[in-house]
């Protein structure tokens, strides 16, 4: 059995023992044989996939109770897998997800560090400055590399301090984002974590 | 004497009574005759209307110690015109400023709302949500609209009122922003009350 994330640019497999990744337009999933289980925030790779009989599509097996129908389902799996924590998925996008009691409370998205980087170079190009994972989050900055980092940034690493929770990092950004959250846990395969326990509560015997 | 803030889009003037502004591609500075007190924050204008005896530079009339030299103009001049308060200059990037005792204390940048709606679009289209300039910030949110809103937007709101300060809200959104800052004070003419103190101090006679 293969778990797999679909996002936008690439497969994301798991075998149980080890991770690798395929890009989207590359890979044909009919290649597999064995049975897949996968979430996909792609639309048109979800379609193609759903029309192979070994890939089960993970949507159906969870309970949406506390979670809101638009909700990505990158973020559900993650939440699945903590009982108490702010999860930081740091990847195209960053979003930020507060679980207490094993019960999701709230959460929000920013444009992840390259649409964030981009996004202040469409401004001007007096804005190019590369983020600086290294600046004191803890007075208003007096340069424009820290102002930048900040406005942005900044602003979200504060934020998830700010809720006074484990804080737990995944996503490919994860260990770039790493030294503005030194006590925050790296779980790289946090999202297969949350899939294999959605799996288990769907077959519970 | 006319005032005149170059921006990249835009020569907005202030004539002392009115304001109004001409687009940077189709507007011929020569055929000003009055003498024009500018700042600019586009190279390739700057250099123009510099070459013209009537129109005059700003920047060498500024009191720079307590600023950063890469620190955008137009924050400065904005900072000059306030004793103490934080200044929120929403246009193509949103500034925010501290002023404490007539002293500059830190700032920010976040890009503009609209490269913040591009660089939500660009990580994918269903982050494609209007901002909810009406939402509540003092919980997190749990709908799309409200975590998009909130993780960019609401955070440089949050961190705005955090600073415990009198808000001025100038610039081109400011209007827009309005809500999600009901206690600002709206100061559309802002950086021109700053020119003019600038040119006050330094004309003293």
């Amino acid at each position: 059995m293969l778990l797999c994330d679909i996002g936008n640019t690439s497969y994301h497999f798991y075998d149980g023992t080890r991770d690798y990744k395929a890009p989207v337009e590359a890979f044909e999933p009919a290649a597999v044989s064995e049975p897949v289980y996968f979430i996909c925030v792609n639309p048109s790779v979800s379609k193609r996939v759903e029309s192979l009989s070994n890939w089960h599509n993970l949507r159906p097996m969870i309970d949406w109770e506390h979670y809101y129908p638009t909700m990505g389902i990158d973020r559900v799996c993650a939440c699945e897998a903590v009982s108490d924590g702010v999860i930081v998925d740091a990847g195209s996008a960053i979003t930020v997800d507060l679980v207490r009691g094993g019960r999701f409370v709230g959460g929000f998205i920013s444009p992840g560090l390259k649409a964030l980087r981009e996004a202040y170079l469409a401004v001007s190009n007096a804005l190019d400055y590369s983020f600086n994972f290294e600046m004191q989050l803890d007075k208003m900055p007096s340069n424009s590399r820290d102002a930048v980092t900040y406005g942005t940034l900044g602003l979200v690493v504060r934020e998830v301090r700010r809720l006074n929770a484990p804080v737990i990092l995944t996503g490919g950004d994860a260990q770039t984002l790493h030294p503005l959250l030194p006590d925050a846990a790296l779980e790289p395969l946090l999202l297969f974590r949350g899939m294999t326990k959605i799996i288990q509560k769907a077959q519970p015997c």
